[in-house]
C-alpha cells in the first residue's frame, strides 16, 4: 500500500518562512521593558509621528466593496503625486511590504542581487519568490542580475544613489532581460529629481510607501509603479479590491494635498537636523539617514538601547550590525525632551 | 548587435490578467442607469446590508504599524469563531480575494479542477498561479486533481456539499498529493456542522470571508485556515503587517460577539425566506441561494435587470448564464418596499 502523503510533505516550506525582526512593536517593547514610563515613545520606525489629519470617513467606506472607479482615481492621484507616466503605470496595494514577494515573482526565478546592507525583507521576499539571492555592497555588482534591488534613499543609512547611476544600471541589465526594482519608501523627503517614478516604462519598477511620510502606516497602503504589461499582471494578482475603503478615501485626499506635503517636507527636514544635533551632543556618531530617521554608530549601541528602553523610549537595533542604533523623529515637545534627558543621562553614566 | 528586450518581452502576461465582472459597483450602475432614483439600492452582492456596528477606532489604529500581537490575537479569535484547530492554523489577510492566487500558488502547478458553475475568480486565480484549469459539474470529477476547489455553500446557487463528501474527496486526493480548497465565504449562515474549518490538519484549506456576513466588505479582511507548514508559508508571503489596524480592531471585536452573530444568523434566515416569497410572488423561479442572496431563473433576466436598474435597484446578472438573476437582501423597510413595487410593476408590464 502506498504511503499516504502528509500535508507537510505536500506543501513546500523553507527558512524564508521565518519572521524577521522589525521596528514599531510597542507591545513587545512593553513586555521587554516592564515599568518603563508611559507613554512609551516609539522611535524604532521611520514613520512620521505627526500623521496626516484624518478626514471624516463615511460608513460606506467600511461597509461596501470599494468601487473600481475609486481605486482607479487613487491610482491617478498617486501617478500625479509621484510623477509616474500615467495611472495605468500605478498599482495600489495594501502596503508595500506585501508587494515585495509579488513584484519579485513578476520576474522569472534567477539571480537576485541586492545593494546591501538594506531593509532585510528584500532578501527574504526575493528568496520566497524563488530567486537565489546575493548581497552586493557596490552598485557595480548589480549589473548581471535577473532582479536587482536598490533601496533609495537607503534604509537604515540614508545612502542616496543618483538617478543617472540607477538608469545606467537598468540599461546594463536590460539586454539580458534583467529588471531593476527601486524601493523609494523614503523618497518623499529626498531632493526633487531623485525619484525614478517617471522612468518605469523601461525595465524599472519603483515602490512607494504611503504610510511612512503621511504617518498612517496602519491603513496599509503602498504602490508599485511599473510598465503597463507587468502592472496589469500585478493588478490581476491583487484582484479587484486591493485597497480598503478607508485607505482609498484617506490616500486620495492626502496625496492631492500639495500644501500639507510641502509643509511636512520642510518640518521633517528641520526635525532631522535637530535630531542630528541632539545625537551628536550625546557623543554619538551620526552616519546617515533620511528626514524620517537617523542612524548612529556607537560601540555602546546595546547598552544605550536598554537605557532608553527603561526610560520608555524604543530605538531600533540591528542584530547583524551591533554598533548601529537608529532613531525615528520624536513627535512632540515632550518626546524631544525625554529623548534629550535620556541621552544626556546615558552620556553622563557612560 | 543583440536586439534589446523591451519590458513587454521581459514580463509574462496572459488573459488571466483581464478583470472580471463583479457585483457591488454602484458607481458603474449610476453611469449605466442615469436618472434612477436615489438612494440606489445595491442587491448585486451577498454582503449583509446591516453592518456590524462600528466600534470607536483609536487614532493609533490608523497611524501605527499593527503590533504582531494584535494580528496573533485576531487569528486566535478567528480560530475560535470558525472552529479551526488553533491560531497557528489561521492566516489573516486583507480580504479572501487576494488569497485566491496565493493559496493556489502554495500547490505546485498542475491540474486545478473547480466544481462549477461558481465564483468566477477561482478559475482566473488558479490559472494565474500556473495551474491548468478544468471546470467540473460533479464532485466526482475532482478526484484526480492537484488542486480541487469547491465553494460551499456555492455562489450563486447556494448548493451545499456535505462535509462527509468533502472529506471523502480530500481523502481521494491525498495519496497523489492533491489538495482540496473549500471557499466558505457564505458559510456563516449555513447549518452548524457544515464547515471543514476543524479538518484543516489534512490536505484541506478553508477560506473564510469576514466582510460578507458582518457587512463590512470595505475593510478587507479574510482568513485562510490550513495546516501549520503551509500556514507559515502563506503568512511569510503576506508579511508582518497583512491586515490594517482598523480591520484588526473591528475583526477582533466582531468575531468574538457571539450574541450579534447569533441574532444576525436568525435575522438573515428570516430575510432570505421573505426574499424567496417576494421573488415567487413576482413569478420568478427561485433555484437556490444562501441567507445572504437568492438566485432566480427567468427568461426575462436581462429585461428585469434593466427594469430594476431604472428603478434604482441593482441586481446581479451573469454573462455566461443569461437566465440567472441574483438578489442580495434589502437592508431596510424602504428597500424592501421599493423592490416589491418594482418587481410588481415588471410582472404587470411583462
Amino acid at each position: 500500500m502506498a504511503k499516504a502523503a502528509s500535508a507537510t510533505d505536500i506543501f513546500p516550506h523553507g527558512d524564508t518562512d521565518e519572521p524577521l525582526l522589525h521596528g514599531g512593536d510597542l507591545d513587545a517593547a512593553r513586555r521587554r521593558f516592564p515599568g518603563a514610563p508611559e507613554p512609551f515613545i516609539d522611535l524604532s520606525t521611520g514613520i512620521n509621528p505627526n500623521s496626516y489629519p484624518m478626514p471624516p470617513l463615511p460608513a460606506e467606506a467600511f461597509a461596501r466593496l470599494p468601487d473600481r472607479a475609486a481605486t482607479n482615481r487613487l491610482a491617478a492621484i498617486a501617478a500625479t503625486a509621484y510623477g509616474a507616466p500615467s495611472a495605468d503605470h500605478v498599482v495600489p496595494a495594501p502596503g508595500t511590504q506585501m508587494l515585495l514577494p509579488l513584484v519579485a515573482g513578476l520576474i522569472r526565478p534567477g539571480r537576485a542581487a541586492i545593494l546591501s546592507p538594506t531593509y532585510n525583507e528584500h532578501a527574504r521576499c526575493a528568496a520566497l519568490a524563488g530567486h537565489s539571492v546575493t548581497d552586493v555592497c557596490d552598485i557595480g555588482g548589480l549589473g548581471d542580475a535577473d532582479l536587482a534591488i536598490v533601496t533609495n534613499p537607503n534604509n537604515p543609512d540614508g545612502r542616496v544613489t543618483g538617478r543617472d547611476i540607477l538608469l545606467a544600471t537598468a540599461a546594463k541589465l536590460r539586454p539580458r532581460g534583467g529588471v531593476l526594482v527601486v524601493d523609494e519608501a523614503f523618497m518623499d523627503t529626498a531632493p526633487p529629481g531623485s525619484s525614478l517614478a517617471g522612468d518605469v516604462t523601461r525595465n524599472i519598477i519603483v515602490l512607494r510607501s504611503f504610510g511612512k511620510f503621511f504617518g498612517l502606516a496602519g491603513i496599509r497602503l503602498g504602490f508599485a509603479l511599473l510598465d503597463r504589461p507587468p502592472a496589469k499582471r500585478l493588478a490581476a494578482i491583487l484582484g479587484p479590491w486591493p485597497v480598503s475603503g478607508p485607505a482609498l478615501a484617506i490616500g486620495a485626499k492626502a496625496l492631492a494635498d500639495a500644501e500639507w506635503i510641502e509643509r511636512t517636507r520642510h518640518d521633517l527636514a528641520h526635525d532631522g537636523q535637530r535630531l542630528d544635533a541632539m545625537l551628536a551632543q550625546a557623543g554619538l556618531e551620526v552616519v546617515g539617514g533620511t528626514a524620517l530617521f537617523r542612524l548612529a554608530r556607537t560601540q555602546a549601541a546595546y547598552p544605550l538601547f536598554h537605557h532608553l528602553g527603561r526610560a520608555g523610549i524604543l530605538a531600533r537595533i540591528f542584530p547583524d550590525h551591533p554598533d548601529w542604533l537608529r532613531f525615528g523623529v520624536p513627535g512632540d515637545g515632550a518626546a524631544w525632551r525625554r529623548l534629550e534627558i535620556s541621552l544626556g543621562s546615558a552620556r553622563d553614566n557612560g
